[in-house]
């Protein structure tokens, strides 16, 4: 029997995305997104919801460019530093001891430090109330060699990505593979 | 040093969530999708991505109304099969062995058996090329006790939700409690 919980956003799980801009001044930003995903495969693109009052709205508004930058887990509080503070008041790259790196793709910088960095170019706004979605076509991501298996792919068992549980508010781990993809399935099919 | 991967759908994590709809005929119809994610906060609402030819697509445009259930790991098999064949061909509640429940709140079926199951009425469409983007507004989240923690919240160790890591194409499961969200990053604060 199901309990309801209310209209929230209670969904699992969701990402945690370090979107990273340049603001007015020109200086390196970047903010931790929960509410996030990938939204498109051809053209490749994701998608992260941001605040309209955050620093960042205006950051990629004017430069219709962003980064995102994924963390290890022993990132976590960096990452979690960069969700609670602004840019407008902190150079966060720097309090959180990070490397600001500037994009050759898109008007944009990415975190050096953490293993993965999603290169987009703003191709749509989508106002939905409290946040706006902004889509990002993928120009390119990079990885570090370190989280990548010997089939090339990145390996999440060596990336140990975070995962947030809204609700709870708590950061968990990546497990174990459980199974492969367009495969286990193939257990209800003729 | 980074190593480019090109201009491709890798970012993690991304989520199994199985949207449930029903087709012309009435027939309840579930895929699973991991393009997806929560877009905003008020009002509460989630993304899924969906082909144009996909048999779900019609189908939530016609009734404005889709759900989002979450398969446990055990479920692996039944989640991943809602995700390789269309429910054009095959009644996947069916043949998966699952219910469906028709919702009260909104025109579309969820998952008696899969933990999780919330319920959205169809607010935007965004095309975006491949995929078309449906935003829900959450009217209502529910989930079974059996998942909740001794805080009310839902408890990511219980539920155990399935991760997808798009390249590798694996799922995985979730791994322990890392940190405390708005909190751990407090170490950067002065």
């Amino acid at each position: 029997m199901k309990k309801s919980l209310g209209a929230k956003t209670l969904a699992y799980p969701t990402p945690v995305w370090v979107v990273g801009s340049y603001d007015a001044a020109g200086k390196a930003n970047a903010m931790t997104a929960a509410w996030a995903g990938i939204c498109c495969s051809a053209p490749p693109c994701l998608a992260v919801s941001i605040r309209k009052e955050r620093h960042s709205y205006a950051a990629i508004m004017a430069r219709r460019a962003f980064t995102v930058s994924i963390a290890g887990q022993s990132q976590v509080a960096q990452a979690d530093y960069m969700g609670m503070v602004s840019g407008a008041v902190a150079d966060k790259f720097a309090v959180a001891g990070l490397t600001p790196v500037r994009s050759e793709l898109v008007d944009a910088p990415y975190v050096a430090e953490f293993p993965v960095a999603i290169e987009c170019r703003l191709v749509q706004t989508l106002d939905l109330g409290g946040h706006t979605q902004f889509v990002g076509e993928i120009v390119d991501v990079k990885a570090e060699e370190s989280v990548l298996g010997a089939d090339g792919h990145v390996d999440l068992s060596l990336l140990q990505p975070l995962i947030y549980a809204p609700g709870a508010s708590l950061y968990y781990g990546v497990g174990p593979v459980v199974a492969k993809g367009f495969n286990v399935g193939r257990a209800y099919m003729d």
